[in-house]
């Protein structure tokens, strides 16, 4: 999927390049959850023109997991589909550099390690699920609780494309059977940002022991009646990178996600 | 909910037509299911002009169990909206004919039982739905099982108008969690033919005591692993009919329904 709207809102635009000034200038250096209202913020993946291609068939492959909103040409740093004037070597809060698969830097702007053969790819985040769960009037716990949402590795595979692969990796949000059905509704009309559910009820039968003790995250109440719901988690493609080792990688520290001049609902299926 | 296509196609109109002459003449005198593909069905009631305003507006105000597709003039036995040349007196397989809540008779026809003060309504059936979710390659347990589908009482209150009340009754069908959020999706598309679930999950929680003996219908297997997943029933008002004892009525028997020249797919909301 490739969002490509056909004019961003000038209220968003300017909210968007607001943020990714203060972002720019290292007013802000810390994650961007509650920060940007109702914009689009993306997961970013940079990676040499070398890994790009079997990285973009793993998306490809993957959609549920890793919806791609944007992929640059090699070497391009801005990306128009997504916002104007966007900078991706600074306009991150803060960056993670890996080689061979070890996280080896924490940085705040990544210019000097910015190459030609570099290509950027931005996946959908589910900040935009749940704006559009909680504008109508659906509670997400983990954010009610203060926490980071819950996520689990299951015992689905994903789609392999040559060294990327491995399980997928999903959140969790639990919910009463009625809120439960109407967040299939409601995600469902958003695929560019992990789409409707993959699993409801028991966890056993996606792999999951124990909800009390998630793989990424933090644990959330579940209370007495509620079903645990299931969505396709933008860290599976994390997941998967950390396990092919490329020789070198971008992405954001988790949360210091980049934000977009697109409006949530602009990305609505339906 | 008014159904109004900008026009009927012209093979399900010649079908339509062709199958109500067949129960017209009486060749066709029982239950309708499977005979007509992917032509709506509708459920029937008629009440006098008197009775017409509350359960009017009792299906305003419950459209999930409710959901009219077509109602008519004082006195109209054709339904132009929902097929060419219906009529009403004579076009459903079996009616049944209640005085004071009482069941007593259950004719072919009803033309010497028709007034000019009757209003017919046409309530939507989950034939329509169920047809959409097996033309995605989801299976339906009473159907495959050869059964009508099991139907309950819940504790959950219908809006009353007057003297028309009662309790929400639903249909159930077993679905393994990713055909359920699936089936959510489905007929979320189809509030025509009741639309999205109400529950899903555990029984209890809507006041069902046990899935292996329903209030209506037949039991069906539930395999292990299988939520079972609620819907809104047109049987809702047939038990508030019951419930508030019309002087007089006329229903169609139960699966004998109205065949009429709209395809499913015309209900759809998106």
């Amino acid at each position: 999927m490739q969002v490509t709207p056909t004019a961003f809102d000038a209220d968003a635009a300017r909210r968007g390049a607001a943020l990714r000034g203060r972002i720019r200038s290292g007013e802000i250096d810390r994650h961007t959850s509650g920060l940007a209202d109702d914009l689009v913020q993306g997961n970013l993946v940079v990676l040499p023109a070398a890994e790009a291609h079997e990285f973009l068939l793993y998306c490809q492959r993957n959609p549920r997991p890793c919806p791609l909103i944007a992929v640059g040409e090699a070497g391009e740093y801005g990306l128009p589909t997504l916002g104007t004037d966007i900078d991706l070597r600074t306009d991150l809060p803060r960056y993670r550099v890996w080689r061979n698969g070890e996280l080896v830097d924490e940085p705040t702007e990544v210019g000097e390690l910015w190459r030609d053969d570099l290509v950027a790819f931005v996946i959908g985040c589910s900040f935009s699920f749940e704006w559009a769960m909680r504008s109508e009037g659906i509670a997400v716990r983990h954010i009610d609780e203060g926490r980071n949402v819950p996520m689990y590795r299951t015992s689905i595979a994903t789609h392999a494309a040559g060294s990327f692969g491995g399980p997928l990796v999903v959140s969790m949000r639990p919910l009463i059977a009625a809120d439960a059905i109407r967040a299939v509704q409601i995600t469902a009309r958003f695929p560019a940002v992990h789409g409707a559910p993959v699993h409801l009820g028991d966890p056993a039968q996606i792999g999951i022991a124990d909800l009390g003790r998630p793989d990424y995250g933090d644990a959330v109440t579940v209370r007495p009646g509620e079903l645990p719901v299931f969505w396709a988690c933008g860290v599976t493609p994390q997941a998967a990178l950390q396990r092919a080792r490329p020789a070198f990688c971008i992405t954001h520290a988790p949360g210091s996600m980049l934000i977009t001049d697109l409006l949530n609902h602009q990305l609505a299926s339906n």
